[in-house]
């Protein structure tokens, strides 16, 4: 999808060229002409999407950006999105759909939907919380009950196939409907056609519970390797199921956020965003930072005389502020990484601010030490600010290493994201904390 | 696995109870005993590892810590290495693990390996770049030929998957073993008997080059939503397949070094690895911040004569530098995750820089104006101060938001990750820059 081939086909369209541009639809996989659209004018991308099939259409809409879509639904009736995009798509991406639009508009959208069995569907699944299994499963498997005789549940498979885009695993059930074991496509091909379900379905399945939270189920899924996961309900009912496809959407935003907090974007943002969104994305933690660093002008307003008697102190307030913001930073991404694939828990802060503290004290020593080497060259030993910044920096290096340990595994135990503790935060804390001790060490020696 | 499940395990190894444990053992999957084997000191873990049966030892090999596969397998002769190991694994692992071996011991444990068939194809794999296709593929894959009947074709599906953990889609080759089509395992349920594989089909599947790198790669599968895609050479064959679970450990890799990256880690780093890797990462960005710190004072000691006149400039040196650390990191990682994500192209440089010039100039006013209240209210509209740092706050927002953007994509333009020109580069660089501003300005004004 290079520049020349979306001029060419800007060129049809503005000579409304429509055989042409169907044509050359016709080759595109949706997600490809989902792209086309993300990169044409509105207009033109309404002028090609009319020229799709209802089905083309609905997975082009389920491939867009999320923002472009929001635009494009708004314009549309709630008719047309219920009769020409839902009834075709499948139930966890039509309650993505749903999800965008407000309450009163879902309501239209869910009254015009043909099938009543979807729209059942997708009324159950609009209730449980996005951040949940429940709020990301779909409804569309296929499902065999443990008693059938293979070739009973093949011809049910065939019937259940048909409508589907893709097999992952076929689920069994019991008459309950609870899950009871999984039966991998490759046994639908090797296994004897005179057995039971219940005697070629792999027992004791991994899954998931509605309300388990996304997290979670990525981390299954990857340990795991499993392409889908089932969902079951408090009673153990088989409810829907979790595709790979969704999860890995779910893998990149959540690194793309944490990547995003971490670097002091206070919301997503990319760059063909638009002007509000760019500076309201950026303004928040500029804003903070400023604060911080008003409030840091007035500590230093405190030390006039100190100033006054070693002017050569203010050399050294990027290196003491800077130094910890670096420290600070990287222990707290150490921290955010390790609790979010899971190789930390929030309980072993003790242990694991120990551990820190031992890291930090070496690297407060390097560098406090070669700055001692620099300053004493270049001040000679008796000048105050030779060993006051040497101080300075070693107590910087293990305030900030503890902290940004410290500040991150407290807020996951508090429930709260601890990426929001990362960048700027981290930064704009130590270079108050740090000047802080530089001008009380400073003082002390003085 | 909780704390208690493995201090009881703990307590039975110690016993030396290896009914217990064996019993224990078979009830978890691999990626648990793995996981089990990570938390347990190595020699338990050797104890734990010698009770599973080879099929069981190398799926458990295959989900382990790196770093501690590593040390294990130093430890075990080739010849084991070979026929525990290896001879039970699918070839992406297999050369997974070889890769962890000096040449001389991947020489000696492709000479144990006892399927001549399993070991050309490792030797084929392990010349491909580990960052291509080439590299993270398998062999392991269902092929048929498409002038094959649907009958044939089942009947080999059926002996081929036997061989198989698991499959995703079956590959359709023509008699030069040119990749033709997918066949979704759907129609192997769906499709009538009589029809030759050919007319039942998908054609022109989506594949991947052998050299294709592996961003892109992980592009395709997220794309298209595919599980498995296929790997063809130069000349069309079919070589190889990439599963969805390898590409979601690439997307899992990928956005954690790049948030290290940012961090200012200078490689891999784990809350448990011990002392000399936790500082040899973070020692090296410690040090050039140093570095940056003591240029910084050695910049701002040529300008005494100013800070004697005006000795409140002093208390602004946080700001200006922490202003453009903070401005310089977000707009690099905006560059840095369109990259990566592809929605921006290095070659959009100076559009880019033009848009960032306009958001830049939004916030620097901002900025700006609120410090120069602040200053107004301090010290009066008449003190250097008041003017001086403003302007040096508009013109360090400025500077840091085009270098920001500048500095990745020229480094993406010379095949150089922009990761790396993310945090403490951005930061130092702009915090020094900074101060250059500041003094030149304030000089020009005083």
């Amino acid at each position: 999808m290079d520049e020349e081939y979306i001029e060419k086909v800007k060129g049809l369209i503005e000579q409304k060229d429509t055989e042409n541009v169907k044509a050359l639809l016709a080759d595109l996989h949706p997600a490809d002409i989902a792209e086309l659209c993300n990169d044409l004018e509105p207009e033109d991308a309404r002028f090609v999407y009319r020229l799709l099939d209802n089905e083309t259409a609905a997975d082009v809409l389920v491939e867009m950006d999320e923002d472009v879509r929001k635009e494009f639904l708004e314009l549309l009736p709630s008719e047309t999105i219920a009769k020409k995009f839902v009834d075709y798509m499948d139930t966890d991406d039509a309650v993505d759909l749903m999800r965008d639009l407000d309450e009163d508009k879902q309501e239209e959208v869910l009254s015009h939907i043909e099938d009543i069995e979807q729209a059942g569907d997708i009324v159950d699944l609009l209730k449980y919380d996005e951040d949940t299994a429940g709020g990301l499963m779909g409804t569309e498997m296929v499902t065999v009950n443990e008693n059938w005789s293979m070739p009973e549940c093949l011809k049910e498979m065939r019937m259940q196939a048909e409508q589907l885009d893709e097999i992952y695993y076929v689920y069994v059930i019991d008459d309950d409907e609870r899950l009871q074991g999984v039966f991998p496509l490759k046994k639908m091909i090797t296994s004897p056609s005179v057995s039971k379900v219940k005697h070629v379905m792999k027992k004791d399945p991994i899954s998931v519970h509605v309300d388990t939270p996304i997290d979670e189920v990525v981390q299954i899924i990857e340990k795991y390797d499993l392409v889908a996961v089932p969902v079951i309900d408090s009673i153990g009912r088989l409810v829907g199921q979790i595709t790979v496809d969704d999860v890995m959407d779910e893998v990149r935003e959540q690194s793309e956020r944490d990547y995003q907090l971490a670097s002091g974007l206070s919301q997503d943002v990319e760059t063909d965003d638009n002007l509000v969104r760019q500076t309201s994305a950026r303004l928040p933690w500029l804003l903070i930072g400023m604060l911080g660093g008003i409030g840091n002008s007035m500590i230093l307003g405190n030390f006039d005389a100190t100033f006054a008697a070693h002017p050569e102190m203010a050399l050294y307030i990027p290196l003491i502020g800077g130094t910890g913001g670096n420290v600070g930073t990287q222990s707290s991404a150490i921290i955010v990484q390790g609790l979010a694939n899971s190789s930390l828990d929030a309980k072993d802060t003790l242990k694991q601010v120990g551990k820190e503290a031992v890291v930090a004290s070496i690297n407060a020593t390097i560098i406090s030490l070669l700055v001692y080497i620099y300053n004493f060259i270049r001040f000679g030993s008796a000048a105050t600010v030779t060993y006051s910044v040497s101080i300075s920096l070693f107590a910087v290096v293990m305030f900030a290493s503890i902290f940004g340990t410290l500040v991150p595994m407290t807020l996951e135990k508090l429930k709260v994201d601890p990426a929001i503790a990362t960048g700027p935060f981290i930064s704009i804390t130590n270079d108050i904390i740090g000047m802080m001790l530089y001008m009380g060490i400073t003082v002390l020696l003085a």
